[in-house]
């Protein structure tokens, strides 16, 4: 997994149109709202036994079909039933904003609106669910005010379940705690189970959990040709979400990474769940073109956002991928980074990140008149930087002896060119932390003002996914 | 668990007699050496299959019978049998040094060594045996050489037994990953099994391992007068170790505290395991007069140790913990650092480290001559301290509106008394690592020049524990 340029972005060209339709009554058991087209229709039902449930329709056809909806708690009863609906509130907004960059220069935020408090007479718990429909898609969310008898909580499971309408085409990854990195496949719904071995293929670190788990983003074709995509934003403090399909049943169930004890997130009050996404179109492209992630991701907090740039960029790293070079600087392994010597070990002869061929990048970047060159491989430590486990596996400051970072940035200066950082972590996480600011003042130092973060192997602390909640908080701390 | 002024020393006023035995032969199965003053005795012996053993003997008389020595891999075959003796080396040191402070101002570190080295055929590999014999007892360690069939790996469980001669009085406290605050139980070791469950009284984190387990130091008396107690020394880079009782045969077998994932310990060659110590006498003062574990202990490695310096203290904690008062500001709970705003919440009354308050102990120590005065419960967060597995519970640098730190710095200064920090982590251990900087930093602006650190309540990383590698590496960062 690599992160470069991540998406941020903040309202600007404010156009509020906020309508509170108001109280519709302590014993409402079913409500509706429509996207701002009228084609989109979002119900909300309680079920008998207090459970809650929605679904979706487009253009009158079903999207998804009634639906459960909660959590289930590590301690005490569920979320999932024993409710009643204490209010319901309906509101309209309408706003355009503009991207710090990407490819519209405004995008419109508008929605509907309906927010759902539901009590739990016998625990004295409350949940809300606020459902958004827009033009090209429903997010939904689960959030848990400040309350007596709700304040830290452990999450066993989420319980929100998508049902289809039918055993659609999806072209799906398998759902993995680890790694994103799988080809996709595209079979029925009902054919994952028999394909899903083969769509498993290697990768430095890897947790699949079920036979029929199945990534986000997963996209889907109905039958009668509409474009189903169910994904997730706003995933801040809380757990990746897979998706375990019962395939008998053609219903997908949220299923959250877990941390090393098994548990899917730590929750202290007042406190929400991640948006969870349908997008909905008869046109494929209507998919790709949907900003509704983008408009339920929290704004950037940066006041200043003037760093953030796109850039064409070229790297030192296909060729080490492709096995033409190497990362590392010798052929040995077993390095330590306090006592090795490199001075005294024998070069390997191959090693790629060395001052003169990174100039030839330079000398490609500034004649194709690209940005900036990564380079990968510039640092100690790559001769066992993943698989094994290890701790203390890179300093972030260290050049090899055939890296000259201050050569290099000269030579880039003078060709307009600018040199992009690599952090390779190896999952190795606590080691980063604790790395941080020392990697960061080096970058600074060194005219570096950009950085590509990876994290290859298992992660550390052991036990932790990539995907888990204790991850997720740290790729936000980084 | 609160470390402050931990122990350290440095070698001083060298004595140094070194001399090499030299090599005993390929083919000895035994070895033997004795203490300097020679009422010690250790013999090596390698049993059928390869299996490593020692014995030891005072007097005369049977400490540690034949016990076995090695350690179980979490891959590949252990590193307990099929072993050869490659090499025996006798040596013996004689040096006195200077501890930074202690009950004596010299320690004479006297010892005769024997360094077995063993490989095994079949792998390849080759472990060392430091055996280090003085007169009031022994230390050895595993020591594993850099090597091409050994590099990185997962230790499983160590294997070090220590059988006993007889079913001996034991003064022990239960095992627990997490925990040593248990009181002393006393009785037979066969007796053990039966007391264990009023022997584990309730701590905020606790996790026992068997109804046979027992902490070290584990403190013996055997029926013909002898004292012996079990420890450990250097415990770096590596989990504490707890011992396992095999109650029929009155063998002590190593256990070492887990990961999240059950793992024992993650090496890299070159490394060496701790120094596994006993001490033993026939007069029970002498083991509270051994100087044994500092002597394997590893230097210090400041250069300045100046300000090291032992501490008479009063401490603003005896009355939180005996429930007169209370660490925290208020009674609320569900505390968020970032978003609450104590001003708007309404004091309990009760919280003990307020400025007046703080300044009557001040006043207190300052009468009667005593150095510094500790005030825990100073830095907001303290309303859900610990058992909550709470991520961000403290920011280290924040006072409760009620304590003034520079008006007590102040007042403390003027009568010649220093405030003690307290950095209560509640076992975050990320937490604690992402405020360090800031934290030592508050304390430098601020006048304070020692900190008391504490771990109470589960670890987080959730699933490491309080003595395993992991934590214990955090300790020695910390």
């Amino acid at each position: 997994m690599s992160l470069l340029f991540p998406s941020r972005w903040r309202p600007a060209s404010l156009t509020l149109a906020l309508i509170c339709l108001g109280l519709l009554g302590h014993s409402a058991q079913a409500e509706e709202i429509k996207s701002p087209n009228n084609q989109l229709a979002l119900t909300f039902t309680l079920q008998a036994g207090g459970v809650p449930t929605y679904s979706l329709t487009y253009k009158g056809r079903p999207v998804i079909k009634t639906s459960k909806l909660g959590l289930d708690l590590k301690q005490g009863p569920g979320l999932t039933s024993g409710f009643a609906v204490a209010d319901a509130q309906k509101t309209t907004f309408d706003q355009s904003w503009q991207p710090v960059w990407g490819e519209v220069k405004t995008i419109r935020n508008h929605y509907n609106e309906l927010t759902i408090t539901l009590t739990q007479a016998a625990t004295k718990r409350t949940m809300l669910v606020h459902f958004r429909v827009f033009d090209d898609g429903l997010g939904f969310r689960y959030d848990f005010p400040k309350q007596p008898e709700l304040t830290y909580f452990v999450v066993k499971e989420e319980r929100t379940q998508f049902a289809l309408a039918a055993d659609h085409k999806a072209f799906w990854l398998p759902g993995d705690y680890d790694t994103q990195e799988y080809s996709t496949t595209t079979s029925k719904l009902s054919e994952v189970r028999g394909l899903m071995k083969k769509a498993v293929t290697p990768n430095a670190s890897q947790t699949t959990f079920s036979p029929t788990g199945l990534q986000t983003p997963l996209m889907l074709k109905s039958p009668d040709g509409l474009y189903i995509n169910l994904h997730e934003a706003a995933l801040i403090d809380y757990s990746t979400m897979s998706l375990e399909l019962d395939d008998k049943n053609m219903v997908l169930e949220s299923h959250l990474t877990p941390d090393a004890q098994g548990n899917k997130g730590y929750l202290q009050t007042p406190c929400r769940s991640p948006w969870r996404t349908v997008i909905v179109s008869d046109k494929a492209g209507d998919i790709l073109e949907s900003k509704l992630v983008l408009n339920l991701n929290e704004p950037t907090k940066y006041q200043d956002v003037s760093w953030i740039k796109p850039t064409k960029y070229v790297g030192v790293w296909w060729e080490m991928i492709t096995g033409k070079s190497t990362w590392s600087y010798t052929d040995g392994g077993n390095i330590k980074l306090d006592s090795t010597n490199y001075a005294k070990l024998k070069p390997n002869g191959t090693h790629a990140a060395n001052t003169a061929h990174v100039k030839e990048y330079i000398d490609f970047a500034a004649k194709h008149h690209l940005d900036a060159v990564l380079v990968e491989g510039w640092n100690t430590g790559w001769e066992d930087w993943f698989g094994q486990s290890k701790d203390y596996v890179f300093d972030f400051v260290t050049p090899y002896p055939d890296f000259d970072v201050q050569e290099l940035h000269r030579y880039a200066a003078g060709k307009g060119i600018k040199i992009i950082m690599h952090h390779e972590t190896s999952g190795s996480v606590r080691n980063y932390e604790r790395h941080l600011d020392k990697a960061y003042k080096f970058m600074a130092d060194n005219g570096y003002s950009a950085v590509k973060s990876g994290y290859v192997g298992d992660i550390l602390p052991r036990g932790e996914h990539h995907y888990s909640q204790w991850i997720n908080n740290h790729y936000l701390y980084a």
